[in-house]
Parts: C-alpha cells; structure tokens; sequence
C-alpha cells in the first residue's frame, strides 16, 4: 500500500488498431489496458494508468500525458526500456519520470493541442495513410479558416459535442486555431483548455462543410447558439485526428 | 491484337503487405500482379505491365515506373481515377500518360534513386514503423559517410550481390551517396546507374557495421576487390527501402 512513486509518462501510439484509451468491460483492446497489463507483469502489481485525457477509438497520441502510483524501486531508465521492450509496436513511451506525488496528469491538465490532418486529392497518399483523411472534392481552405475565427473564444460548445446527456458544463475556451496547406495537405491546428467528446471531429466536420460550399461560414456562430449537435456538420473520422501535446 | 497505345505510370506503394514487386507462379501477393488484375478487369482485355525493376518483399516505392500497351480508348484521366478506385490503399497511380510507343520502362532506365531510413534509437517510432529500420546501438555517421564515399564510382559490386550465380556483369556505377542525420533519424541516399539484387541493402548491413564499430571504413575496398559476398555486411531489413525515383 505504500504506493510513495508517481511516474508521469510520455506516451506516442498509433490508435489504428487500438479501441481508444480507456479500459472498458467488454474490449481488452484498449491503450490503457495494454500498458496497465504490461505494467502490471513488469512490476509484479496492480497498476492504474490515468491519462490526461481519453481518445477515442482510432485517434493519435504524439505525447498523451499519463501518471500511475507504485512502490517498486525499478530505476526510471529501466522502467523506460523494459515498457518499450514489452509493449507492441504501435505505442511507445517517450519519456518516464519520477515526478510530485500531487501530479496528476488529468485534473492538473490546463490545456491540450490537437492535429487534425486531411489529404485533399483523389490519388491516395500510401504512406501517411493511417494518419490522415482522404477528401477527394478540393476544399477552400481560406473559406475554412474564416469559419474556423468564429471558434476562438469562451463558448458554450453543446452543439459540437457527441453526448447529447452532458450534466456538466459545456463552455470551452479555444485559444488558436492554425490552418496550414502543402500541396495536397491540409493541417489544423486546435489548441484550447479543454475539448469535449468527439469535439474536434465535429468542429473539423463542420469545417469540412464550410470548405466544400455546402455551409457558409457566417453561420458558425449561430450554430454556437443553438445548441444543438443535428445543425453542426458531420462527424470527421478518427484517423486523421492526433493529439499532439497536454500542456500544464 | 492492335495494341497502339502505351500508358506510362508513376506508382507508389507501401510495401509491407506485398511479396515484392513481380508476378510469381506461387504467390499471388504481388503488385505487378494486382496492377494487371485490376487492369484487366477494367479494360476486359489480358494486361502485362512491365516496371523499371523489381522491388523484393517488403520494399516501399515513392515513384516506381511502369508501362503497359492497350488497344482500349478509354480516356487517360478516367483510366487514373478508376485505378485508384480499384487499388487497395496501398498501391496508388500517381500518374498514367499516353507515351511513345518506344518507350520501355526498365530497358530505358538509365539510373535510380533509393533510400535507406534508419531509426537509431531505443524508443520506438510508432508512426514511421512501416518505414524505418530500428537500430537501437548508436550508429557513427561521420564513420559511415567516409567508408559510402569508397562505393562511388565503376565497381565491380559482385560481394554486394544475393545472387551468387549472377552471369551476366555485376559492375555497376554508383554516382552518389548522401547520409543525413535528423535527431535519431539516419537518412541514406543512393544514386546509380542500377542496383543488383540486395546491393542496396548489403551496402546498407556493410556501413551499419561501420557505423557500430565492427568493421573499419577503410576495409570496402578490398570487400569490391575480394567479390565474395560472404565477407560483406548483413542484408539490412526490406522495411527501411524505398524506391525514391527512377531516371530516363
């Protein structure tokens, strides 16, 4: 029981095969479960893994932020080689560190930035495949980035959020959003104190709509306050989304 | 039988799933060979694409060259579209063109571009995984680049051939060699006039093992002069290979 080491974890995994982050009842095919497994067998213990946050079946980590509690003495070079021996391919630990025991990589999370990455062309990009999403009709990408200033701010985002049932608080402050295009690529860049479920898809595919004509982007602030999910645009799928950084 | 047009076509391919490039009796895991299934089903009509070369199980192509002849008049932009609907995504024609009918894909070659990534570090690369080879010992780069220089110009490259019954000559001119280290990125560039079978990736296990310090840069020469493939380098992965470009 006398778990005294907190070890924050730098994460990087690919969550094409994954369903999501967190553990649940019924899929073992889980990041969290992965690692906790691993852990557990490595350490000879029970260990619990919080992340800063949860992604969603498919979804990226560059650097997901997590913690877990233990009373083993394995030094923190060790730890980081025998994770990186055991764990499969696709997820990887970047860094491990022995940090305060009041850290705590969800609650202490002030802000995250996530990536949103589309190809925009009918000939496929073979390589970066699992990591973007294949549009073919071009998009207008200054039309999209027009759209996307009416999202910066404090706002109420219940109309951008997948559970229709939040009890609590849907007002998020979105701080940037950074648009780039190369050749056939278009990346966005959404950086804010916190998103809500399926949050950047929707915002994403709303954008989507924006850029291919079919919604004009003075109409996002209505959308704003509305409040309703039926009016914003389509869900975007979850592999062209990464989550790049968790700031503290 | 009045075969009058000859389509050019600029593919790309992810390798890892396929057993190389050429048709085989045994394995119908290839690319030549859903290319031609694929066309043929489109053109009703029996296709043989001929590429530049082979590429071996495995090994990745930014930009393979092929060819094919057909009677079909179907429109040059509708034949690129409907090949990459019908492709797995894996396989993509980046170009199809209407060329001369002498123009030969692999007699006409008259030099190629490829590329050997290595990842020299303990910790994974989740999202380049398909691409890079792992080389967890660290590599000397200075090292590496001075023993590349010795493999440029008219060699007889016999020791750095798989095939030990090879009969026709196994001299080739390498015209250039460039090594580029990105953080734990090794980035190996090769330019000649043709490649035997493995040579890139012989060449590849040779200047790893210089890299790691079991065998002097000084030590290629005598390695071209001996021709026995036994005392050069191992047969570095397929997986770090790609087929950057080939030139006419």
């Amino acid at each position: 029981m006398n778990k005294k080491r907190n070890i924050k974890l730098v994460i990087s995994y690919d969550g094409t095969r994954y369903n999501g982050w967190q553990r649940q009842k019924t899929n073992s095919n889980t990041i969290q479960e992965k690692l906790e497994v691993m852990l557990g067998r490595l350490l000879e213990a029970e260990v619990e893994v919080t992340a800063s946050g949860r992604t969603d079946a498919g979804v990226h980590a560059k650097a997901q932020i997590a913690n877990f509690h233990i009373s083993s003495g394995i030094p923190i070079d060790k730890l980081l080689a025998e994770c990186n021996r055991y764990l499969p391919d696709d997820i990887a630990i970047l860094e491990a560190k022995d940090v305060s025991s009041r850290f705590h990589s969800r609650l202490n999370a002030v802000g995250k930035h996530y990536r949103y990455r589309i190809w925009n062309s009918s000939i496929p990009n073979v390589f970066e495949k699992s990591y973007v999403t294949s549009y073919e009709h071009p998009l207008d990408v200054a039309r999209m980035m027009q759209a996307a200033q009416y999202f910066i701010g404090h706002h109420d985002f219940k109309s951008f959020c997948a559970n229709k049932r939040m009890k609590k608080s849907t007002v998020r402050n979105i701080t940037a959003i950074e648009i780039e295009q190369d050749g056939n690529e278009i990346t966005m860049d959404f950086f804010g104190n916190g998103f809500l479920h399926h949050m950047v898809r929707i915002m994403m595919g709303t954008l989507i709509e924006v850029g291919n004509g079919s919604r004009l982007p003075e109409t996002i602030p209505e959308l704003l306050l509305g409040g309703s999910r039926e009016e914003a645009g389509f869900t975007a799928p979850a592999q062209g989304l990464i989550l790049m950084e968790v700031f503290y």
